[in-house]
C-alpha cells in the first residue's frame, strides 16, 4: 500500500491527464480551473485507500475517485454562487472570475461528467456506483437546502442540525469509502460498515470544525477565529448552549446573535464565554468523541486484517487531529 | 396502441402520482411547481410511443419518460435563470417566484432525480439508459454554451449554428425515441435509426421555429412575431441571409441587427425584406424540407411494420405542421 501523500500524488496525476479544456471552451475552462486548484483531495484519496484495503489495485478506482472529486467541486461552484462567496482556496470563485451563468452551466456539466466516469465500470459495479452516487448527491442537495433554511429559522433542533451536517458533509465521506469497497467487489457487510465509518467520522469532523471555529488556534486552524459567531451561524455549539443555558443566558445569546458590531472581538468573547459557562463547549467535545469512538468501533469490527485497518485508522486519527 | 393524447394523459397521471412535495419543502416545491404546469409533454410521449412501436407495453417506459421530462424541466429552470426570463408557459419562472438560489439548487436536485429513475431498470437496460442520458445531457449543456457564446460572436458559421441547435434541442428528441427502443430491447440498428429520426426531425423543427418566428402567423404560432429579429438573434435565416447577400445588403442587415428602436415594426419589415430578397427565406424552407425528408427516409428503412410506423410518421408530420 502507498502512503496518503502517494495516493494524493497518483490521483492528481490522473486528474491532470484526464481533465483538459475542450470545446466549448467557456464551459470547460472553469471546470479545469477549479479542479486544478488542488485542495486536500480528501475524498478521492479515501476512495483509493478503501480499494486497496480490500485487496484491490487502487488504479481500478481512479475513475470513481475522479467522479467524487468532480462532484465535490460541482457542489462548491454552485454553493459559492448561493453564498455569494468571492474567494475559495485563496483564489477567485468561478462565478466571480467569470459570471453566475458560467458557474451554473459549468457546474451542471461537472455533475453530468461525474456520472460519465462510472461508465468505465462493468455491469453491476456500474449500477452500484451510480446508485450510491445518486443517493449521496440528492442528500448533499437536501443538506444544502436545510443549511439555507436554518439561516432564517429560530427553532432548529440539535437533531435537525446533525441531520443537516450528515447530509451536507458526512455522507460523501461515507460514499467515498464505500466506492472503494464496491470497486473491490466486497461483501454487503463490508460495504455498509466502511460507509458507516466514513459517515460517523464525517459528522465528528464537522462538529470539530464548529468547535475549532470558536476555540481553535487561528494559527493552525487556518480560518478566521470566530467566523461562525460573526456570521451568527447556528452551529452545534450555539444550539447546545441555548439548550443548556438558563433563560437569561439564552436570551443574551440570542441577542448577541442578532447584532453585527463593527469590531466583533467583544461579541466573540461574550459568546465564547456563554459556550463555556453553559457547558456547551464541553458537551461538544464529548459529542465529537462519541462519534469518533463509534466510527473506530465499527472499523474494529470490519472483517479485514489489522494491518489493513491501520492506514484507515491512522487517516481517521490524523483527520481528527487536523493535520490532514 | 393509444393515441398521442392518450399517451399524454397516461404520462401526466404517472407524473402526478410520482412527483410530490417532500422535505426539505423548499427544494421540492419548485420541482413540483414546474413539472405540474403541463406543457406539451412532447418528449415523454415520444418515449412511450417508441416503446409501443417496438411491441412493448408503454408502461414499462414510464420511468424513462419521466426522467426525460424532469431533465427537460431542469434545463428550463437553469436556462431561465441564465436568460433572466420572468415568464414560462404563462407563469412565473422558478427563480422569479422564489429566487436564483432556489432555482439553482432545485434544478440540481431535478437532474439527479432524473438519474434515479433509471434505477428501476435492470442490468444492461439501466446502463444503456444512463449512458444515453449522460451523453445527451452533456450535449444539451454544450448547446446552451454555444448559444450563449454566439450572442457575442460575429463570425458564427451556418455549420456551427446547426450544431448548436442539434445539441441544444434535437439530441433530446432523438434520445427520447431511443429510450423507447432501449426499454423494448431493440437491436442496435433500430436504436440508431430511431435516434436519427428524432435528431433530424428535431433540427427541422428548430429551423422551422426560426422561420415561423419571422414569417409565421402570430395567431397560430403563439409567440411574438419577429421576436428573434427584435432580439438580434443570429438564427439560420439571419446567417443564410448574410451569406447569400451582396456586400451592401449584408452590411445593412448587420446595421439593422445593431439597433434597438422603440417601435420595432419598421426594423422587422426591413429585415424580413432582406430575408426574402436574399433568398434566405426560400433556402430555409428548403433546409427544413431536407431535414424532414431525411428523417422520413430513415423511418422508411426501420425494420418494423407499416402499421407501426404510421403513428411515428403522423407524429412527425403533425410536428412539422405545428399542430402538436
Amino acid at each position: 500500500m502507498l502512503s496518503i501523500s502517494q495516493y494524493r500524488e497518483a490521483f492528481s496525476k490522473y486528474l491532470e491527464a484526464k481533465i483538459k479544456i475542450r470545446e466549448p471552451r467557456n464551459l470547460y475552462e472553469p471546470m479545469v480551473y477549479i479542479l486544478s486548484q488542488g485542495g486536500k483531495r480528501l475524498r478521492p484519496v479515501l476512495v483509493l485507500l478503501a480499494t486497496e484495503i480490500f485487496n484491490t489495485d487502487y488504479r481500478k478506482a481512479l475513475d470513481a475517485a475522479l467522479a467524487i472529486e468532480i462532484f465535490h467541486n460541482f457542489s462548491l461552484v454552485h454553493d459559492d454562487i448561493m453564498d455569494d462567496a468571492p474567494i475559495r482556496r485563496g483564489k477567485e470563485t468561478v462565478h466571480e472570475k467569470w459570471d453566475i451563468n458560467t458557474g451554473i452551466l459549468s457546474g451542471d456539466a461537472m455533475l453530468i461528467n461525474a456520472y460519465q466516469l462510472f461508465e468505465n465500470y462493468e455491469g453491476e459495479v456500474f449500477k452500484e456506483l451510480a446508485r450510491l452516487f445518486t443517493k449521496t448527491a440528492i442528500e448533499v442537495c437536501e443538506g444544502q437546502q436545510y443549511d439555507i433554511d436554518f439561516e432564517t429559522r429560530e427553532d432548529v433542533s440539535i437533531e435537525e442540525y446533525l441531520k443537516m451536517i450528515e447530509y451536507k458533509t458526512a455522507v460523501l465521506v461515507g460514499a467515498s469509502l464505500q466506492m472503494g469497497a464496491i470497486v473491490a467487489g466486497e461483501t454487503t457487510e463490508c460495504k455498509e460498515a466502511i460507509y458507516q465509518y466514513g459517515r460517523l467520522l464525517g459528522i465528528a469532523f464537522q462538529l470539530q470544525d464548529d468547535y475549532l471555529d470558536a476555540f481553535g488556534d487561528p494559527e493552525t486552524f487556518g480560518k478566521q477565529a470566530g467566523g461562525d459567531i460573526i456570521e451568527n451561524k447556528k452551529t452545534f455549539l450555539y444550539l447546545k448552549a441555548k439548550e443548556s443555558s438558563g433563560k437569561g443566558e439564552a436570551m443574551q445569546l440570542e441577542h448577541l446573535y442578532s447584532i453585527a458590531p463593527g469590531d466583533s472581538s467583544e461579541k466573540i468573547e461574550a459568546v465564547k464565554n456563554i459556550f463555556v459557562a453553559s457547558g456547551a463547549a464541553e458537551l461538544t467535545r464529548k459529542e465529537i468523541k462519541k462519534y469518533t469512538n463509534e466510527a473506530f468501533q465499527i472499523l474494529d469490527k470490519i472483517n479485514i486484517s489489522e494491518e489493513k485497518k491501520e492506514p484507515l485508522r491512522k487517516f481517521g486519527q490524523l483527520l481528527m487531529e487536523r493535520e490532514v
